[in-house]
């Protein structure tokens, strides 16, 4: 616990030796290839597959004939193939599966479809008014829960309202009241594996997925409730990922691969890789553009009094997790800030566009880039330093969340006061240099469920079964170093068994900063079950009682006494000859389910089991002549509840901050017209190493009362503060600022020009 | 319960979908064949491997340098490759991997080995003697655990002593003392699908072994202490098993192949499938040969006063199980009868033949032919009925077994009536027809544990993890019914997953009819533990107590109320958004260590946790111009604690009976100086079709209170009584006795020829 283990995985991801989804061959396996729309939105009037099916080599063509109905966690609004209309230059219209790629590519164009080209829309603003083109005609039907809120008859699928206090009330008792509109760009997740999905139909009347999924049972789940299936006749066995950053939740290229599978004879598996085209705007999502419009009042003092915000998410053509990125922000409009009054609208808004989904931070790095812009410009105003101002009306613990959650483990003042220190702050070290903070206030899924087996052998080695996704965070590492400290082994002892619905139990996926908190208090759960078999057993054995026997780096000991200790491997565990039974622990975690919530407030909406904040303070250098931005240094402190492997939370933050510097600088898919432009790694961006700010890790430790050891996560965090704290700092350098991002040396430069006018 | 629930896989392997272990296909993979040796024993000058290593298309060439150490249960005498010397004709030499079968076969002729001649031993019994060829010098040093007892020096590598009462003096008591031996042939399993084994190094420093095998938890544990790995790094896959009849437990092939793997680049997985001449006398196992003397003395009314035998396993060149199967059968000397005073030296000796291991009813079967042979015997000398005089002496409930253990669940009486009232007993319908009984008195593998988890879906759907192989016993069936009856759901909803060491937990093997007693108790336990969890959150839900809840059909019901009931996918288990929380329920079953066995006289060796028995009436029709048996019929009765299954039982049953008829009538591996010669279908004659008897099933229910519902089991017992029912039967049918099997026409005719000639 607390110790930096190396990734029990690197050795072999290092050297190049693991094998991940694309490397995957399965005999007899065919290769899929995906027809697309080439337009936003029309009515599809024919598709004729017949040149592609006599094509040699072809095994199998699809189109929304084949496999009908339609699927989507939220709202089930989204077709395998297209049947009647394409709502997105990317949407599926046919399918071929074929002995090798090329042949595949060639019977793609041999499919000849007739469109029928519909007005679209691509402005969510615009989509939001009342007699826009509507992306899905028949949108109230598809509705699952009671906590997501469709406006009849148009194109917005959620309106999350939160109402707290008098807000009108709070901007009369304030000296400034200040308005302003931010935006966010359209962003990929990039990661380096693209996605892939094999399905096979097996003889047994199985259907076997082999998938880069982050959610493998909501995979299984969905994809048994589209084909009609008892989902324990549905396998998800999740392949070795590459990168996911949230763009490999939910259903993603499984419906496609399996309308082929489904179709081709003698149960041959088929599979799709996206190309890094496609990874850019088909089938799979990229962060919600966003438009901010924020009201806030304060007193001279620095008081917060009131907020006020509209929110507008375009969630593209399909909603996919949309409604719930909408929620989360929605209940999140305070920021890590204490505001009395508070009103908020968020909105999730169908276009024309690719699909938007979970992306790291889940809709809160575009709030944050909003909320702690405007807070600058609220310190600006009154006249008082930023960190001063943020630190006067940082949440505290025992304070109230906008939803009326009294909040636990807040450790937002400490993380203030830590970047604060740690980049030096306005202790600038050059002409155009600037320094700015942003911040983090994040909920996580709740309610959500992780269960976890421990099985122990003979030698005192251990096999944890979790259907957790190491997708490159380190997760294996943590729930191996949980395991071990569990039952006083060895963390090298421990084996972390990859996910696979039929055998590793149930966990609601990998997302939401969740698997260290969840899935780490099932895993301690289930070493604690095993280790109290073992103790019984090894208290039968040596003739003790079982609680004054204790584990610790694999042997055991009686307490109090200074003996040398018995191996673990000594105390017999099914042995064929000898005394022990087997020893299997399991555990699982959940969250209870909070009162309803109130749609017209948003009070009492599903409290979030735990809250993480942040606080980033960057230092950056400008160049008024070009425009560019060099990040300097970036403070990242997080309150993560406790540190349970250093080393892996430094690198969590690390790359979150890289990632936030691209959204903050330079990431933008850009589409014109609902057309993608720029779908390859020239002409969209991301940062590079020499791009790379020096980044100063700090952990903050407001531990949780209901974490494992007091932990709560870090997976998405260190993304959120990192472009406000940019975007500050850029004003701090050259007093422009920028309220739409990215942060481009244009941009830049037109406001200096700009600024310069208004000045003469 | 007790329902003819049809296979669970019937549809899937009968239209030939199931895909066997032969039928798998890795990317990459390569093929393996072995050397072997020609010469029964000899020591290994040199093996030159040059030659075929330059051949095109050859990967790697294996010899005994390549993978020392050697494996082996109980005794740790077998190498992979030999390196010293071989020891008997068959025992591999060499190995190559290459692309394919062909080329690797093409590389097997380019090795060549020099061998210096050395004197072998093949009749056991020469084998005993002082000054015989030594298979094995080095005996004494591979033991482990205290109960098997090797004579140092010798070939013998376990005698098993059993000393009850004073036998001398039974023998004194008694009016008649009659001595015969009779022995049993070399007889392979012959399952139809050969064994497989596949096995891969992983990048990550895993070793996979994709393998055909009974018992995945032993392979893994072998294999780990083998290549001095941690268990867990050593994962065992088990493919769909066509046949194991015991000729699957323990290592096969798969040192075979690790050998080979350890050695290729690029971690090319590297497969091995023995051909049908490699079943039946290389790697794989054969049947003990064996010869048994017995003594018994019985007193005019019919009360058995002594008995005293001397068996001798033939186990030839590796022990294998050799020392269990003699431990087992010299606890069992009083079959299923009460002698007061027993004597019995049962000895495993090592001869330079093929190996004999776990052959269903581990030695059981050879015994049982000796022992109701002689009970015939006993009973045509004081001139009762051989009905009436077994169940003068059979065994009651409460009885003390010849170690010393108090009977319980004893369905010995009721078994001979029903197989007694069954056939008609002494209603013969024919000239030259004659009927005879045989019975079954059988122990199982005795401490052994079992361990299940089974996972619960929200729509109710169910899968059941346990390492139990289906090898077409329908073991999965059953545990479908089992967790099914304790769960309240429909067997169609339950999954079984097939055994895969990473996940499925602990068991110890399947064998030893022990997987409904044994792992049917865990998996009914770890099913109890996951219905709590249901009644539990069910009981949230419905605001009502746990145990006032019922459930049955998948549905879930208040007691005592006439309500419809509520689906159990109501209840909400680890849903996203819902209440609820995942469930899964653990199971562990294990049989505790008796007091140690007293190495003189074998009492308090391990009490087996229940016995088998059965008696089959067997009615034949000799040929007397021709000396051809035919059977008629076998009524076979079984007490198996109590049927979950009738439909599987009544197939084991009858599967078991027909491989009787095999052993009593025609089958034999004829071995000439070391040399098996009749090595395939053709010479070696199963029985087909039309040699099979109408066989009438009887099932006796002596219910266990340990068992599940009662059960014990019903995979080894039914093969073991038919040899002496059908020997009795002949005798009864032309007065001739022949005691050695099988009962050839050859030896009736021989026999008839010398009672002629005695009457003349």
């Amino acid at each position: 616990m607390g110790t930096s283990v190396p990734r029990i995985d690197a050795v072999e991801k290092v050297t190049g030796r693991a094998v991940y989804g694309p490397d995957l061959k399965l005999p007899g396996m065919l290769h899929g290839k995906v027809l697309r729309s080439p337009l936003p939105h029309a009515r599809i009037l024919n598709v004729d597959t017949s040149k592609a099916e006599q094509l040699p080599g072809v095994k199998a063509v699809v189109t929304g004939k084949d496999l009908t109905g339609r699927y989507g966690l939220i709202i089930q609004d989204q077709p395998a193939y297209c049947l009647e209309k394409v709502r997105y230059i990317g949407d599926p219209v046919a399918g071929v599966a074929a002995v090798d790629l090329d042949t595949a590519e060639e019977a793609l164009e041999l499919i000849k479809v007739d469109y029928e080209e519909l007005p679209a829309v691509f402005d969510p603003l615009k989509a939001m008014e009342p007699n826009a083109p509507l992306v899905h005609e028949e949108l109230g039907s598809y509705f699952h829960g009671p906590v997501f809120f469709p406006v009849a008859g148009t194109n917005t699928c959620n309106h999350f309202k939160l109402r707290k206090g008098d807000v009108e009330e709070g901007f009369r008792q304030s000296d400034f009241v200040i308005e302003n509109t931010f935006t966010t760009s359209m962003v990929q997740h990039c990661h380096l594996e693209p996605h892939i999905s094999i399905a096979k139909f097996e003889p047994s009347g199985q259907v076997t997925i082999w998938s880069s999924t982050q959610h493998p049972y909501t995979v299984r789940r969905e994809v048994a409730r589209f084909l009609k299936l008892p989902i324990n006749r549905v396998r998800v066995i999740v392949t070795c990922l590459g990168g996911g950053f949230g763009g490999k939740v939910m259903l993603k290229v499984e419906p496609l691969c399996l309308a082929l599978a489904m179709k081709v004879k003698n149960y041959r598996p088929v599979k799709i890789i996206l190309t890094r085209e496609e990874e850019f705007y088909a089938t799979s999502v990229v962060r919600h553009p966003s438009i901010i419009q924020i009201k806030a009042g304060v007193r001279k003092n620095g008081t917060l009094m009131a907020l006020k915000t509209k929110i507008v998410f375009d969630t593209g053509a399909y909603a996919d997790v949309g409604p719930v990125v909408t929620r989360s922000v929605g209940m999140s409009i305070s920021g890590p800030y204490r505001i009395p009054n508070l009103w908020g609208d968020a909105y999730c808004v169908y276009t024309n566009k690719p699909i938007a989904g979970a992306f790291r931070g889940f809709g809160i790095p575009q709030f944050m880039w909003a909320m702690d812009s405007q807070m600058d410009i609220l310190a600006k105003e009154i006249g008082m330093d930023p960190v001063e101002f943020r630190l006067k009306n940082a949440l505290e613990e025992g304070d109230v969340s906008a939803t009326g959650q009294i909040l636990h483990s807040v450790g937002i003042k400490e993380c203030i006061r830590q970047a604060t220190q740690a980049i030096g702050w306005r202790k600038k070290t050059g002409k155009y240099h600037g320094q700015g903070m942003g911040t983090l206030y994040k909920m996580t899924q709740t309610p959500s469920s992780s269960a976890a087996f421990v099985k122990l052998s003979e030698d005192g080695s251990v096999e944890v079964l979790s259907s957790t996704v190491d997708m490159g965070q380190g997760s294996n590492t943590v729930l191996a170093q949980i395991a071990a400290e569990e039952l006083g082994v060895e963390v090298k002892n421990v084996k972390v068994v990859s996910p696979d619905t039929s055998v590793t139990p149930f966990d609601h996926g990998t997302a939401s900063s969740r698997s260290t908190f969840h899935m780490g208090n099932a895993v301690k759960q289930a070493a604690a079950d095993a280790k109290k078999q073992l103790l019984e057993m090894a208290a039968e054995q040596l003739e003790v009682k079982p609680e004054d026997l204790e584990a610790r780096g694999g042997f055991l000991y009686v307490k109090g006494s200074s003996g040398k200790g018995i191996p673990i491997s000594s105390i017999r565990m099914g042995i064929t000859y000898g005394k022990g039974k087997p020893i299997i622990g399991r555990g699982t975690f959940s969250v209870p389910e909070a009162t309803p919530l109130d749609q017209e407030t948003g009070q009492g909406a599903y409290p979030s089991v735990f809250w993480l904040y942040g606080a980033q303070a960057a230092e950056v250098e400008v160049d008024p002549s070009t425009g560019k931005v060099e990040v300097l240094k970036v403070a990242a402190a997080h309150d993560l509840g406790r540190v349970i492997n250093p080393l892996n939370c430094e690198q969590q933050i690390e790359g979150a901050v890289v990632t936030g510097v691209g959204t903050a600088l330079m990431e933008e898919l850009i589409i014109r017209e609902g057309k993608p432009v720029n779908t390859n790694f020239r002409d969209y961006r991301i940062p590079t190493a020499l791009d790379a700010p020096e980044v100063s890790s700090v952990f903050v430790e407001a531990t949780h009362k209901e974490g494992p050891y007091g932990a709560k996560g870090v997976g998405e965090p260190a993304l959120a503060p990192t472009a406000a704290a940019i975007g500050n700092a850029v004003y701090d350098a050259i007093g422009v600022r920028i309220k739409d991002l990215p942060i481009t040396p244009e941009k830049i430069l037109k406001a200096l020009k700009e600024k310069a006018g208004k000045k003469e």
